[in-house]
């Protein structure tokens, strides 16, 4: 059996890559920084896309496509956007490839086949949007444009972590247009809503909602939302941003609109994402030694049925019923009927791709009309009467996904401390870890020195967070209101 | 009204570009070749997704991720593959810009970061995929190996055309991976079966199953399998095709399994792929001058309800009755409630944007218990009783589902031609055109004179072709069956 996971206090980072391996979610592939997502980590990511499709489109989004290159005349025109992505961008200079003179069966780059205009492959896709929409809106009639894609993008980190970190990841990206400041603001907060509302209920991952510093923000964004979650080795991590941008990108394309005034405007935008990155969010909050362990609401297999040792009429005939029954209530659910492997070597297997509810039903336990159902959050082992087992299952599933939550989230309070000195923020820093709350004289200066010290970084301001007076911990000037700092991925 | 479409008569290639462009399918961008699908468009083209990717799910399949790049050394592995797309390949060959010193806010690529290998931006994934799973298959316990991507791939066209021939374009790809010949070539065919079936049932688009000449065959297959749709022009079009890779695969990238005598083999395989090139096909086969006609299985909306003339209280009611009730039997239907447009106005956009069914809610006819119900596909408008309206649209849908395929179908067959000279041959594409059914000896040499001469290609070799003794229109070489022939996008 290939489990053997690094154990979490003995090394998080090995062990995340264990699971991530182990459990076949995500691998490495040829290409540097870019991953290969693996059946099972892609049917899991499927699941959420659906949620967050259903979300988007609830909320009045429509889906689109734009092109994966932006000529660079094109991404360099919103400068601090252009800035900030410069120094990632995969470049594409040719178009053909032809056979080495100086060795049979081997290509290379045509130097005929150069292209006029180089092009980038998108970091993200503002600039490429924003010049099609100049095109779309003439008026307030054709606002406010709601739209979103699904899609590929490629940052070219040079450090990289699967799922965390990637040269290239999947997301979803939502450009939208509005007649007003006002009304952008509005779809800014909605949508960053909407991503703690997914990854609270469905993820089962609690999220601090809040606002970036300057210095954090989005290239090319007035104000960053974002949503925060902490890990189990007490880092943050940054699982969507929803960015309010002004006029910039309009006036960087000039994408004006008739308003009803009859006068010429430019328009105001948002943009917003979440990433393969919430794989790895999704696996640092609830996963433990044994394995990963998956939300019921994101699992592509709910429960499993193993025979006890082997499948025979008998005990097909029970599960098969309970199957059909499960199915009928929308549970998705399989039968491992395989004779080679003993049920000790199955759970094992089953615990490491976090299937969340696993039946046993045993020839001797049948007698007694009672199976043995085992929960994987907590690995208790319950025996059920086979009748009223599916109403039983339906009902735990629901538990694991609150308990889940409610255990993710008791971690997360209990790893929110208020710190009013730079002593004391370094000491939790180093042995509770967690995020902290501090009070920060709001310079950039200020930030900058206290990430430079203790690489913990202000996550975000809390919205609604409460104001009070302080003094900065690392300059003594005053402040209004606690920051959030952690330590981030 | 920005309807006024170019008839098909007068100019069919303008009819399609002006198609796309006034029903907000899809438009060109600023990159050459690459195109934007407009929401209109991609709701189509995610109705096609769920349907395709449901289906393969149903034969075994599961979904995966693979990287967007190919590292020339890998692209390059198996020579006939890379010998096929070489001269269309979008190469990466920096991974950052810097600022120009000659030029203040512009940026160019930084010298600096050239890569050491270039990354060809892929065109197809059999490189990268079977570069993976030389690490995943390790024995036939491993086989079959049945993974699905959905991705953007990205051909450097000379010439293209919206939907059907783009620079970039969104496709499916399965990649999988057999212990025999045999069960490698039952996938093959199974796969060109499941396409067929998409087309003609959700498509309702007639095709024509067949093997591919090894001239017209995929790069690096053995064998092409391809379904053939005729579009209104009489030219063909290929819509989906399923390759048989043999062993040329897991040969260029050392695949090979431990079978069940404990002995290594190497893999056999298959790709298969359809594209938004379907979202062409569906166009051209179904739509008229008054603009995109849509299968109901596919609308993303089936059913809109316009008040005439306006919207009051009255019609209100009965419009949302309708809704609940269309919706309640799984019908999308929306209420177009603006009161700026008149009702005409409203009639053409929703022809023009090929919505199946639209009903039209009067003061006048309400006092009669009716309301007028007008098919698309027919233009026929009907005096329809309020009560049971619902059941009346339902089985409308479906025959209107029927009625599209039936009436593709006819034409199709009416374009099937059987020639016996060369000079029938030339004649009959010149005039009526279609598919012409004709003897051919065989040659790769005599395949490529008909086309020089004629333009017309093979098609394919259709699947349970009637053996029949001839003589090859060209050569007069004796042929022991007809083939397809045709002029094609």
């Amino acid at each position: 059996m290939a489990k053997e996971l690094t154990s979490r206090t003995d090394d998080y980072s090995q062990w995340y890559n264990d699971i991530v391996k182990k459990a076949q979610l995500a691998d490495n592939s040829a290409v540097r920084g870019c991953m290969v997502i693996k059946p099972n980590g892609y049917a899991i990511w499927e699941n959420m896309q659906k949620e967050l499709d259903r979300m988007f489109k609830e909320t009045g989004h429509v889906n689109a496509y734009f092109p994966l290159f932006v000529p660079k005349s094109l991404f360099e025109a919103e400068e601090k956007n252009a800035e900030g992505f410069a120094k990632e961008c995969a470049v594409v200079t040719h178009y053909r490839l032809k056979n080495d003179p100086s060795e049979a069966g081997k290509l290379m780059v045509d130097p005929n086949a150069k292209l006029e205009e180089e092009l980038i492959v998108r970091p993200t896709s503002e600039a490429i949007i924003w010049n099609t929409y100049r095109n779309w809106i003439n008026s307030y009639r054709d606002l406010p444009l709601l739209v979103n894609q699904w899609a590929n993008v490629v940052r070219w980190e040079m450090r990289t972590r699967l799922f965390l970190r990637t040269a290239e990841f999947l997301w979803q990206e939502g450009h939208t247009a509005h007649a007003t400041k006002e009304e952008a603001i509005d779809e800014t907060v909605q949508m960053v809503n909407v991503y703690a509302k997914f990854a609270e209920e469905y993820m089962a991952m609690p999220v601090i909602r809040g606002v970036k510093t300057a210095n954090e923000r989005f290239a090319g964004a007035e104000d960053t939302y974002t949503i925060e979650a902490l890990m189990q080795d007490g880092k943050a991590l940054q699982a969507g941003t929803s960015h309010f941008l002004g006029q910039n990108f309009a006036k960087a394309f000039n994408v004006q609109f008739l308003n009803q005034n009859n006068k010429q405007e430019f328009v105001w935008a948002t943009s917003w994402g979440v990433s393969t990155r919430l794989m790895g969010g999704l696996i640092m909050t609830h996963s433990d030694d044994d394995g990963l362990v998956i939300p019921p609401k994101l699992a592509p297999t709910q429960v499993v049925i193993v025979p006890i040792p082997k499948p025979n009429d008998e005990i097909d005939e029970v599960a098969n019923k309970i199957m059909s029954e499960l199915r009928a209530k929308g549970i998705s659910v399989k039968y491992d009927m395989d004779k080679k492997k003993r049920p000790g070597f199955k759970f094992a297997e089953y615990e490491l791709v976090g299937i969340p509810v696993r039946i046993g039903i045993g020839k001797r336990d049948l007698e007694k009309g009672v199976i043995e159902v085992a929960r994987r959050d907590t690995k208790e082992k319950m025996t059920i009467a086979v009748d009223g087992i599916s109403e039983y299952v339906e009902q735990l599933l629901e538990d694991i996904q609150t308990n889940l939550f409610n255990r993710a989230k008791a971690y997360r309070d209990e790893h929110i401390t208020k710190v009013d000195t730079m002593e004391e923020f370094k000491e939790v820093l180093e042995t509770k870890g967690g995020f902290i709350l501090a009070h920060w004289d709001g310079t950039t200066e200020t930030e900058i020195k206290i990430r430079e010290t203790t690489k913990a970084t202000i996550r975000c301001i809390p919205l609604d967070n409460p104001l009070e007076d302080g003094k900065c911990i690392l300059t003594g000037n005053p402040s209004k209101q606690r920051v959030l700092f952690a330590k981030a991925y």
